[in-house]
Order: structure tokens, then sequence, then C-alpha cells
């Protein structure tokens, strides 16, 4: 039972306010609590998303109360307008928009002007007094109405080349040929008039329905229309990659219309209350003379700045908003500080200046890049807005990841060819190869190409190949334009309003002063000064130490959480950087790498081919002096530190040449037959590799190579250590499934460490443990604890055996079930909490049951994601180990995890 | 610490008793007990199993206590018998044997003899009267002891070849071949004296050691070596094929020497206290003359029938016991009801009759074959000998297996070429291609060949190969031989004493009766009859419904269990056959086996060819009638039981050609490019198919199918039940993980089948329910039971994820790791109740909190193997489904853990 359907606001006065925005959506509640704050807003009502979700359920009806709700709310507003809804006279009109929990922005439909009707029209006029003004906006009802309500809402996703606002748009673009116009606004009062003539007849023709004459008509197809936009692809797409659950559902507003076209003394724009880019606490925003409001958005005409400090290169000749209308600019710059006192946080807000008057549309928390919300969250703690725990929180973790992203190297910057000059707006450094569609981006990324995706304009279509591209780069469009916003909350790098570039989508190239990119063609951009550049540049690493928020930040983070962060790193170049991004140890080291290089190769393929134990034992002595350096090197970095090491873990045809010319090569190398290569790959061929023989089941069957890896650890330890080094290696066993199996490898590694400290004459503190990635293993782990030092979970291959999918095969299923929603999300980059968690949680229990000393860790991939890093604070993991750049994400994730816990 | 380290037994008396069997081995603890019970035995003690532990354990030390315990027990002898261990005058020998909880026939070493010295032999020619039977005693001990304590057990195994034991035969035969003679008997007292000084020379020559000369190093030498054969390779091969835990450890007897050699007013013998082979109540066994006892065991004399009923063929000119020697057999006979009535049991015993006194050297449970065992239990209820549930519990499931298995068609039989006839120890049917070595038959039957293996006769080194062979055919041996007794335990097809056969191992070939048989050769064997036949003849299915005893304790065992016990069937044959064994319903029905055939497989891979959903379509219409008429058959043969039919399970790679040539022929067949098909087959390969696309995965992906096979189902459940037949379907989704891929192909089923329903007019009661084989799964069986009807574990899939086992693969490591003890036995033949096994009864408890009615099965290879329906049935299970040949065992198995469980 929904106890109240719809909650009106407008003169100061509102039903519902900011903290109820599950039910009315961010957009509504914050309408509520403008009103309430006595800041100027177009009356309106809203209908709540419990409407919405009763909507989808019972198959397209409203509960029995939203009729009468919606009428009195109406009558609410008409009073305060002192307008009629469907008066002839005074004709009130509508703006009938979405606004769910969270901004998905342009996702769902819109229709503006409804009350729009031939009997309306009149009454519109006359109060206006600008024929021309109303037939415009009757038209651009029309086209709206018929697409968003009459085709789209009625079968939800129209065909390409036959939707009806294509055909509509055909039929203006005709009268402007024949009049020989180009521009909208060349059209007259009667081009108008005839338009809206022929564009009746034509979705009388296309749709066999009239459009629609009754105001109440339009108002509740619209409304109809908006409530089945949130099962429309594009926000189904959105959400999946957001994360949103289906089952939030949106709210519809109903808002009084205004107009910011109504002549050279209305505007529309947008505005930050700090710098979305960089933080810098400064008003910063853009608008657009006589406009309508979607126009400053959709990046069709060159924005004006607000004030003197926002002007670009590109606004920098036209006059701000604060020099044009210094009065509204003074009561807009007073609304700014009353919403970000109020809100203690950076909002992003619409408004509209109609004849004269400020009217705000909308306000929200405003979108901002990693560098900008560190610096905010720094600096509103600093200014007393917000506690350091709020701080804290305000920096999703994976918005520093663009601190960490790599940078354009600025030597090679220097020399490389300059293309053209955009708008800077996402930071960070871009290389990949040109494609022009969403669809080649999202194709060419999955075939593990590095794309950058070029379009006039983005939209909401193309968010499925913006997600996969290295960087963004559009012809047109300002900071505020769609692929500014997206690619901002993304930390991806972006540039925009490259006016230079000249696209040809049909043949897939661009010209750009002169040059022809062609599909395929590598380019460069340095999204923090909007250069794009022809080929390929080096990237260099990021280098977050030199951001002062940032590291003020981290501190803060650090004094918070409680997890550990150790680093997956396999040599000492990634162990320093990681020790640098803030790793306090090494969580898993490979040791199979080590063994891909030229001069490792092989001796390896030697001792996989030999015929016996002593085969391989002599091929393993060429290996140890190898292993053992590696080990130095490691441990040098991670002075102080632990460093788990993992045994061999991949079955052993891994190493082995698998084409004819390779085992040619091989067996002359080893002075064998090529037959005796060929017969060793052939048997150790398997079915199910991931399920065959590796891990502990290689160093229980050739016992040897345990030897020669616990042995080159040792050495190592014992050689550092002379030098003065602390040293705390970590030995894991891979795969283990049964107690028995760990006690056979630890037995070996215990006996060789020994002997070989004896013989050193000193003594390492070192451990013996195990990674715990069978489901047999977590679910047994009270007696592996028995004999295991430490745990570390190695989830990518739990989910594998949890779920029973091969990550290698997964892709021929794994999409459609996140699209199906069988999935959430894909389990291989946030963990399972339901299922794999369980195991998880069951190992971890277990495992401290029998062994209360036991550290716990992750080392999969699962390790650097945010969500998961919460899993495993809440679970009482000792630390998680990611890839160093992934480092401090994880450390902030940590504190997120702890504060959120506390509250 | 060890409270007592000896039991002494002898004079009617003993310190031990039956039930201390753990503690004293079951050898030992029956000497204990027929001495208690005035049955003569010679008197000795028994060192326990503590101590073999205690040695074991302590690097081959004993505890303190144990030599003056030992000294104390000979003292208790020595008072018994009036003899003097290491007495010149009057001389005590001792027999030193092992002895287990649980009998290892042959497995253990054993010394006879010890105590005869070069001091004490005087004495013992002085009270026997016989100076050449001391000296074969003595050269006897020689060769044991040499082979025994002075080589095995210093090494534990010694190389072929240049065995102490082979060299001093050597030197036996040359003495034989020098004065012409045969038979050792022929060699006389000088000749033994000499031989005796030639073994000693060689054994300071080969071994670099005295054989010992003081009575107590004999005894000591000989203890330790029964210990420390509990250690060697076959009894630890013996103990995993038995499942015997090696922490048990043996016991070793210490008992005075009898001599069935000393003249013909001696003899050796062993009995059956009822016919091993029948289960009939007659007293049965085998002695020879003037014989040492391993004699008769070793087959290399045809033995005497001890009375007129147990004489075969074989014996049937020779007189038996009850005639040579009619007052000892008279004695015998009374023990033999005295011992039956106190075990309640059918008994193994060893006697020997030492110049004209009879004493009773062992007795034990008798092994039996499965036919035996069920006769017994049934009459010895009805004899009110034991209970009801005893009767139950004496037949091990696995035994019934002999009375399912297949025998030789009589008709064939007739016809075919008989080759020769033998001793028929294990009855049933078998055939295959000769084998002449154990490692000949593991090493083809892993190629999964079947053969027979052929041997003049079999040793405990044979037992590997006789394990995977189909049957065992022997030259020598009578039924009491090594490959009777081992056959008889297995339930195997056997016939031994077949002299006709001429086996030359070294040219892997026999001739028999003129005609050459070489390895690989096809024969028969009737082991029912003896008969073996040249070539292949037809196997008849076993019809255990024509055994009364069989039928009585099935009704018997169904009457006590609480599990029910369905059938994996595809097909109406194996359906009817599984109803006549005691199914009570269909658990897996796999559709895909149906996809096979000639006349599917084309529209099969048409359907996976086809491009777009329409052409999956067309195909799946042309499999539609053919799946419908499959499950009409089934559904008829199973008239009112549940049927459970599984949804396509593989992925689709399996239907379609891998090489060239086929892919060609589907090519033409279908009309459509070769390279389509190649493409295709690409396209569906997998890294690892057991995690890929399968299962209820392409029913997500492919609906189609899933309405096919549904439709199939509903619509021949429907066309029979019009027929009156009783149809309960059980629709199940496997490789479900989630909840959401459940409520997908549920929806999907339930559409479908409700359409059907409401076409054909008639409605029918079926469920939709799933396999639960995903580890996944049974963490999560609380919301899968929210839209599971029932549950049924797929085992084979749990296992092979629960341990990151690929069946296919795991060969690899496997019988390493059960050979190292690192598994106590195959995952995929017996249930891992620890970790797999934790994932069941998790499955079970979350499914039943969400639905208390939720039924549960099993339908993985577990669902037949009883240790495994033990755990079924104390997991609280509804039913168990098995191959149809296993569902009497299953039957049996759940009786056993009903009753078990009361106890």
């Amino acid at each position: 039972m929904i106890k109240k359907c719809v909650y009106s606001f407008g003169g100061g006065k509102a039903e519902g306010k900011a903290e109820m925005k599950n039910l009315l959506g961010g957009k509504g509640a914050n309408l509520a609590e403008m009103s309430r704050l006595g800041i100027p807003v177009p009356p309106g009502f809203t209908i709540t998303t419990e409407v919405c979700t009763y909507f989808m359920k019972n198959n397209g009806k409203y509960p029995k109360e939203l009729e009468g709700e919606v009428g009195s709310a109406i009558q609410k507003v008409e009073q305060i307008m002192g307008l009629k809804f469907a008066d002839p006279k005074s004709p009130l009109l509508f703006s009938v928009r979405s606004g769910a929990r969270q901004s998905m922005p342009g996702m769902m439909e819109t229709v503006l002007n409804v009350g729009l009707t031939e009997s309306t029209i009149p009454g519109l006029i006359a109060k206006s007094g600008n024929e021309r003004f109303v037939y415009d906006a009757y038209r651009r009802l029309i086209m709206m109405y018929s697409d968003v309500v009459m085709e789209k809402a009625a079968r939800i996703e129209s065909k390409e080349g036959t939707a009806i606002r294509g055909l509509l748009e055909k039929e203006m673009h005709k009268m402007k040929q024949a009049k020989g116009v180009k521009d909208d606004t060349e059209l007259d009062t009667d081009d108008l008039k005839k338009l809206v003539k022929i564009f009746k007849n034509k979705i009388k023709q296309v749709l066999k329905k009239d459009f629609p004459d009754d105001p109440y008509k339009q108002l509740w197809g619209a409304i109809d229309a908006v409530f089945r936009s949130w099962n429309g692809r594009r926000a189904i797409a959105y959400r999946r990659i957001e994360g949103i659950p289906d089952e939030w559902g949106t709210a519809v507003n109903v808002q009084t219309m205004v107009f910011g076209n109504m002549g050279d003394n209305s505007a529309t724009g947008v505005a930050f209350t700090r710098d979305p880019a960089t933080g810098e606490n400064k008003f910063y925003g853009e608008f657009l003379v006589n406009a309508q409001g979607e126009d400053v958005v959709a990046g069709i005409r060159t924005p004006q700045a607000v004030n003197e400090v926002s002007k670009t290169d590109a606004s920098k000749h036209l006059p701000s908003l604060e020099k044009l209308m210094p009065t509204l600019y003074k009561q807009l710059f007073d609304i700014r500080n009353k919403l970000e006192k109020h809100y203690a946080d950076m909002q992003d807000v619409e408004f509209t200046i109609q004849d004269g008057q400020l009217l705000m549309l909308q306000t929200r928390v405003g979108k901002r890049n990693g560098v900008a919300a560190i610096r905010m969250a720094v600096e509103m703690h600093k200014e007393k807005l917000i506690s350091q725990e709020e701080a804290i929180l305000r920096v999703k973790p994976e918005q520093l990841d663009e601190l960490l992203h790599p940078m354009l190297d600025p030597k090679s910057e220097k020399s490389a060819k300059i293309l053209a000059k955009g708008l800077p707006a996402g930071p960070g450094g871009g290389i990949g190869q040109a494609v022009f569609t969403a669809d080649d981006a999202e194709s060419w990324a999955k075939k593990s190409k590095k794309v950058i995706l070029i379009r006039d304009e983005t939209s909401p279509e193309d968010v499925h190949g913006m997600k996969p591209a290295q960087a963004i780069l559009t012809a047109k469009g300002g900071m505020t334009s769609h692929a500014a916003l997206v690619a901002r909350g993304w930390g991806k790098c972006c540039i925009v309003g490259c006016g230079a570039l000249n696209i040809d989508v049909s043949k897939r190239q661009m010209t750009v002063n002169g040059k022809t990119i062609k599909e395929g063609d590598w380019i460069s951009l340095n999204g923090t000064k909007g250069i794009i550049y022809e080929g390929k540049i080096d990237l260099l690493p990021a280098d977050p130490e030199k951001n002062e928020y940032y590291k003020t930040l981290m501190k803060w983070a650090d004094k918070y959480r409680k997890l550990g962060v150790r680093t997956n790193a396999d040599n000492p170049e990634d162990s320093k950087l990681a020790r640098k991004f803030g790793a306090e140890g090494i969580g898993l080291t490979r040791t199979e790498h080590m063994f891909f290089g030229p001069d490792r190769i092989t001796p390896m393929r030697e001792m996989i081919l030999a015929e016996d134990e002593t085969g391989r034992k002599k091929a393993l002595k060429k290996l140890l002096p190898l292993q053992r350096s590696d080990f130095i090197g490691i441990f040098k970095a991670m002075d102080g530190l632990p460093v788990t090491i993992r045994t061999l873990d991949p079955p052993l045809h891994e190493f082995l040449p698998q084409d004819s010319a390779a085992q040619k090569e091989t067996a002359k190398q080893l002075n064998i037959s090529v037959n005796a290569v060929k017969v060793k790959v052939q048997s150790l061929h398997e079915l199910n590799p991931m399920l065959g023989h590796r891990g502990c089941r290689l160093g229980i069957t050739y016992p040897e190579i345990t030897v020669m890896q616990a042995q080159a650890i040792i050495e190592a330890a014992c050689a550092v250590a002379k030098k003065g080094i602390k040293v705390y290696p970590e030995i894991m066993i891979p795969l283990i499934g049964t107690k028995e199996e760990l006690e056979n490898q630890r037995k070996v590694v215990i006996d060789i460490a020994e002997k070989v400290m004896k013989k050193e004459g000193i003594k390492v503190d070192y451990l013996v443990g195990t990674m715990i990635e069978i489901p047999r293993a977590a679910l047994t782990a009270d007696r592996i604890a028995e004999v295991a030092e430490f745990f570390s979970f190695g989830t990518n291959d739990l989910t594998q055996m949890g779920f029973g999918y091969s990550r290698d095969d997964a892709g021929k299923f794994l999409p459609e079930y996140i699209e199906k929603q069988i999935l959430p999300n894909d389990p291989f980059q946030t963990l399972d909490q339901e299922g794999i968690g369980q195991l998880v949680e069951i190992g971890i229990q277990k495992g401290r049951k029998t062994r209360s000393t036991l550290k716990v860790g992750i080392c999969g991939e699962h390790g650097g994601d945010p969500r998961s890093i919460d899993f495993c604070h809440r679970v009482n993991m000792n630390y998680v180990s990611c890839s160093p750049f992934r480092v401090p994400i994880a450390r902030l994730s940590a504190a997120h995890a702890a504060l959120k816990q506390g509250k």
C-alpha cells in the first residue's frame, strides 16, 4: 500500500525534503529542499518512486489514489502561479522529468511544454505577447512528445531510420532548405505554423494516431513515458555500469515550465559551486542567452561563462553573466553560497532566467573528477564544512585511479606533432587507435586493443563504447557536455569541443588541420591540457606524491583503516613502486613469471623434459642462482616488510613450446629428439588445465621443484640478512585442498630451509602458509590451519571453482548473465559475497578456530576492488594485496570500510 | 604409555580373548579365545599392536618393558610344554607370525622353527628320533630367516634376481641335479647337512653376515622382521585396496612349533565350517599328510578332502581325513561345531596333526563369496544363530555384485570350444584378453581393456594385477590357494588348478591341450563350473531373482532401510532392468545420450550450426518427436514411479564432429560450407569445458532448447497419462549456481508445460528442481530452494569443483596422492565426507530451511557406493540413485546405514 503518491513543492514550502531522495529521487527531493530554503523554484510536484515500482509490477497500471493526488497538486501549483492548467486564458505549462535516487544524466526521458494545445495557444500568446515563441514551443512539444510518448513509450525502442523524430527533423530541414535558411531561429511564425501542421500529418501517417490536443492526455502520456523510460535500453545499460539496482525506480517531476528563450532578457545555464575539474573553491558555470535548458548541455552553441573566473579560451571573448546581468548574477552567487553551506558539498545547479526573473531548476551533488574530489574534501574539512571522516568518505576510492594513471611524457610531447587543441575535460594521458563509433570502440576493446573514441559529440547511446576506450575526443560540446560529464565521473582522459576535427563516420576517418586520421591510426591525448597529438607518445607513470591534497587525504585514511595493504609484485621495480604508493609488504610474488625470461625458459624446459629426477635436478640447479638473485632484489626493495612468495603454480605445459618450429628449436637447444618434445607436450595436455596438474600437485609429484624454490628463497634471505636487511619471507604453497598436501610441502620447505640456514650460519624468520583458493580448502580450513601459519585467499580461483566458471571461457555467457540480471556483476571483478564470500568467511572462522594467530589476507584481483575490500574488512582479514597501482585505492577503501562499519 | 606388551595363551587358559582384536590382532585374539574354550592350541604369546605402533614411531625401538614380558611369557610356555627355549636337551621351537586386526593373508612375514641352532639340534633329534626331519627343519629355518630377517627386514625390499632366497634355492636345485633326484623329499640327512653348510657360506658371502646361532637372537630378529613387514610394499598396497588404516599396526604371535611333517601320522590342513563357495551348511576342508602348514595353501601338492562331502574332481580318488583318521576327524568335527556355535559365524581354521595329536593353529571368520555370504546369513538366522539385523549386516553390499554380474550365455557355451577345465574358485562369467603378468594386467586395464590374468599360481605380489582383471586363471593351486581366496573375497570370476595350462611368461603365451593362446587372445571363463573357453562368448545379465536366499535377504533389508533407491537410466530397457532390481523410480535420465543416435545427431548438429534462433527452432522441431517417444518409453516402464529428467548438460561442442572428414560429411548433410562447420567448432572450443558453457547456461542462452525438452517431457506425460499410466515427471535443471538461473529456466519450463497441458486437456503432476553440483549452489541452497521443488546432488561435479580436480586429468596425480596417503581414497569413487560432504550437508540444511518439504537425492556415482550411501542416510537424504546393477547394493547399503545408526 502506498500512503502518499505525490509531494508538492513551491512558494517557499514543500511536502518533501532533501532526506527523502529514495522516495522522491534526487531531483525531486532537492527541489523540495530548495523551496523550503526560500530559493526561487518553479512550483510543481513529484510522483514518488514507489509509484514507479507499482507501475512496473502491475503492468503499467497506477495506484487508484494517484489521479486524485495529481489533481490536488496541480491545484496547488495553479494557486501559487495564478495560472490554470488547460485554461484557454491563462494556461499553465508543465515540464515532466525523471529523477532517480542517483543521477542518471540523459538516460531517461523528458517532455517539455506539456499543456500546449490548439485551445491554450491563444492564451499563451496573449500572456507572452510573442506568437513565434509560442509556436516554437508548440513544435518542440510535438517533436518531443511524438518521439518520447507516442513512439518510444509504446514500443520502448524504435528502429533507427524510421523513427518519428528523424522524420520530423527531415521535414524541418526541407522547410529551411526551401526558404534558403540555415538556423531554426530563422523560421518565422508562419513557417512554424505550417510546420506544426506538417508534423501532425506526418505523425498521423506514420504512427496511425493523432497528436493529442488534450492537456491532461498530454500530461498522463508524458508521466507514463518517463516511468517507462526507467526500463529503456540506455537506462538499463547505465545501471549495469554504475551498479544501480533495478528495483529503485525513478520519480517523476512535474514542474511549471519556465522559459530561457523568451528573448534577450532570458537565459539558461548550468553551474558548479566549485570547479569540478580542479576542485578549486570558485563558482564555475556556463549559460546561454535566449535559449532552452537543453541547449547548454547539448553543446550546440559555445556557452558564455557565468563569471570572469570561469572563462576559458573558448568563452573569453564572450560577456559573462557577471558583467551582463550583475544583479541577477549576485542573486545567483548568493544562492550558490547558501546551497553549498546547506548541503556541505559541491552542487551542480541548473537555472533559468525568464524575462529577468531567476529560477533554480535543479541542484544536486556535482560530479567531479578525482583530483577535484580530493581537493574539495580536504579543503572543505579545513573550512570546517565537514568532518575528517566525512572528507575521507567524500572521495570514491576509484577516483584515485586518475591520479595514478599515467601522463604523457612531457619530453616526448615536446617533439610530438600536435594535431589540434580542445577543452581539457578529463585529465591524464591517453594513447590509442582511433575509432569513430561506440560499437567499434566496444568491439576493438574486446580484442584487447587500446582505442580512443572520437565523436562529433557523445550521447547516452555512446556510453557502452566510452567505457572501454582509453580516452574520449569530441569535436563539439563544452566542459559540461555529455562527454565531459561522463568522462569526469569515470576519471577518464577526455578532450571535448575540438572544432578542428572534421569527422566522417561513414568512411571511419577524420581530417584535422589537413591531416587525415583513419580508423586504427594511433593518436595521443593530453587530457590535462587538451592537446591532441599524432602517433603514439610515451606514457609516464603517475606520481600522486606531488599532490599535497592527496597526501593529506591518504594520511587521514591510513589513520582510520584497520586492514593492511600489500601489493602483488614479481620484481624489484614493481615492489619499489608499490612501496612508494604505500604498500606494507608483498602479498603475492608469482615465481612462475620468473621462468619466462630468455635465460630461464631453456633450463625450465630442460627440467620439464628431463627423463627422471636426476635430470630434473640437474636443470633445477641452473635455475637456482637465477631465482635466488630475483629474490635478493625483491627482499632489498622490501627491506623491513614481509614478502609472500608463492611456489610454482601453473601447469608445466605452459612452459613448453606449442608450435612445431619452436619445438624443433627447443629440441636442438636441449640436444634431444623433436619427438621427445612432442611426446611430452602431448602427455602434458589436459582437458581442463584449470583443474589439472598444477599448484602444490606439482610440488608433490616433483618435490625437487619445491626444494629448489625454497632453497633460493632462504639462500636469498640469508644473503640479504647478512647485509643488515630485515627480511621476512612467507612461503606460500598454492592450490592446497587438503591438510595432507600442505603437510607434505611444508616438510619439504622446512627441511631445506633448516639445511640452508645451518650452512649459512644465520637464522631468518620465515613462515610457511597457503593460498585458500579451492572450495574444499575453505571448508576444511580448521585442519589446514593446523599446519599453515598464514592464509591468503586466492579469490580468482575460488570464484572459478565455487561458481564452476572458467575465467577463460565464461565470456560466452557472463555478459548475458549480467544483462539478464542473473548476476548483479562480474564475479571476477567484484567478489560474490553471497556465495564465494561464504567460503571466505568459513575459511577465516575455521582457520582461526585452530590457530588464533593465523594471518589472513587476499591476493586475488578482488584485493584491489573497493566493494570487495569492504567485505575483507568486515570478515576481519589482516590485509589485502593488490597491484601496485591499486594500493592507494585499497588504502582509501579500507578506510571507508572502517568508517562505514563504525557508523 | 603401554601397560602390557605381551599376552600369553595355552593350557586351557589365556590372558586375551576374542574381543581384544584391536590389541592382539585377529589371530592372537582367536588363539586366546580357543585356549579359553578348551580347544587344543600350541601354547604361545602375542606381542600387541601397540608395540608395533611404538616400534614404527620410535624408529625401530621397543618399549623397555617388552624384553622382560617376553621372558616371562616364554617361561609360561616352557612350563606348559615341559620344554625349554634354547635348551640343548629339550629344546622348544617357536613360530613367529604376524596378525593384524583384519586378516591380510600372505601380506606380511612369518618365520618358523625359530630356536634351532647347532646346540639345540641334537636335543631335538633325540626327542623326535628323526634326524632328517630336524635337518630339513633347520634348512627351512635358514632359507626363511635369511630371506625375511637378514635381507628383507634390513632393506625392506630386495631386488629380484639377487635375492638370497633365490640363491639358496639354486644351491638346493644344484644338489638335486647332482644326485639326479627331483623332489626335496629325496634329499637325505647327509645331503641336508651339506646343504646347511653351503647355505651358511652363501649367506656370509652375499649378506656379509653370519646366520645367527643364538636362539634369542633368532627370536628377536624374527619379531623385528614381522613388525617391519607391516610397512612392506605388499602390505601397504593391500591396505590401500582394502582401506585398512596404516596406524592399526600388526601384532606378533610367538607360538610353540608343531609339525605336520613328522611322518605319516602327521598332517596339516585348512578347513571352513561351512562351504565358502556356496554357503551350504557342510564342513569343508583340505589337508596333506606329512606336510608343513604352508604346503596346503601354496598349492604345490593336490590336497585331500577332510571328509567325503568336501571331495572335488581333483581329490575324489584320494582318501579323506574322515576315512584315514576317523577319531581325529571326529575331534576336529566337534571343534568345528563348537567354534561355529561360539562365534556364530563361519570360521576358517588351520590345524596340524603332530604325531597323532590334533592342534588348532588358527580360527578366524572365513572369507566367502557373495552367494555364500547371503545363504549363510539367511540360514544362520533361520537356525537362530544370529538376529535378522545381524544377518543383514553379515552380507557386505559389494558382495551382491557377483550375483549381479553376468554369466556366460549357456547357449553360446554349448557351441564354444572348451580349452580346459579347472577348479571353480569364483563364480560367474569372465571374458577378456589373455595377459600373463600382473603388471601387464594392470597396464592393459588402465587402457580400458578387459583382461584375464593367467598365472601358474598367484602370490601377494600379483594382487595389483588381479584387482583390475575380469577374471583370474591359474595352472596350479586348490580351492584354498591364494588366487581362490583373493578372488572369492572380491566376488571375482576365478578358475584355479587348471593343470592343462603350459604357461611361458617370457613369450607371453601358453599352450593348452595343443592350442596356443597368445597375449591379447580372447578367452572366456565359466567360474561357476570351472570351464575355460576359446574366444569371446556372450555374457548374460545376472538374474539374482532366481536366488531365494537373496530374495529373502533383500526383503529383510527393505524393511530396515529408510533411504529410497532410484536408478540412473536413459532408456526403457535400463529402466525395466533397474525396476526388476528394486529401483523405486528414476533419479537421473540424461537426455543428451538421446541425441547421439544416428537419426538424432544430424538435427542436433543442424540446431548447433544454425545461424539464429529461427534456425535452431527449425532443427529442434525435428528433435521434439524423437525426444517425446524416448520419454514415452521410459514413462511406460516406470508406471507409478517418479522419473527425474535432466535437461541438456554437456557443452555443445561434444555433439560436433572434430575431424576434417566428419566435418565435411556434416557440411554436406546440412548443405552448408565446411568452413561454417570449422568456424563453429572453433568458436565452441573451450579451454576448460568442464567449467564452460554447459548445463543451465545453455538453456539460458538458448531457451528454445529447454522449451523443446520440457515440451517433449510434458507431451509424453500427457500421452501416457491418457492411457491410464501414472506418470510423475521431475524436470531437473543442471549446473545451477544461483537462484536466478533456476528462476529463469523454471519459468521457461512452466510456461510451456501449462501450454501443453491446456492443449492436451489433461493435467499431470510434475516438479521442477535442480542438480546441486556447483559449490556455490550448495552454499546458497536456501535461496535456490525457494524456487526448487527438489534437489539432486551431482557429487561427480561437486567433487570436481570442490576439490579442483578435473576427473579427466586427475589420473596424473590421484594415484600418487593415494599412494602417499594425501587422500584416503579416490574421491570420485567414495564421497569425501570431510570436505565435499560438508557442501552436501550445508546444501540439505539450507535447502530444507526455506522449503521443509524439499525432496533430496543423489545421482552422482557415489549413489551406488556403500560408504557414500551410509553418509547419504546420515544427512537425511530421501533417496539415492545409481546404475541399475548397483540398485540391490544400494538397497542393502541403505539397510546397513539404518542399522548402524540404530546401534
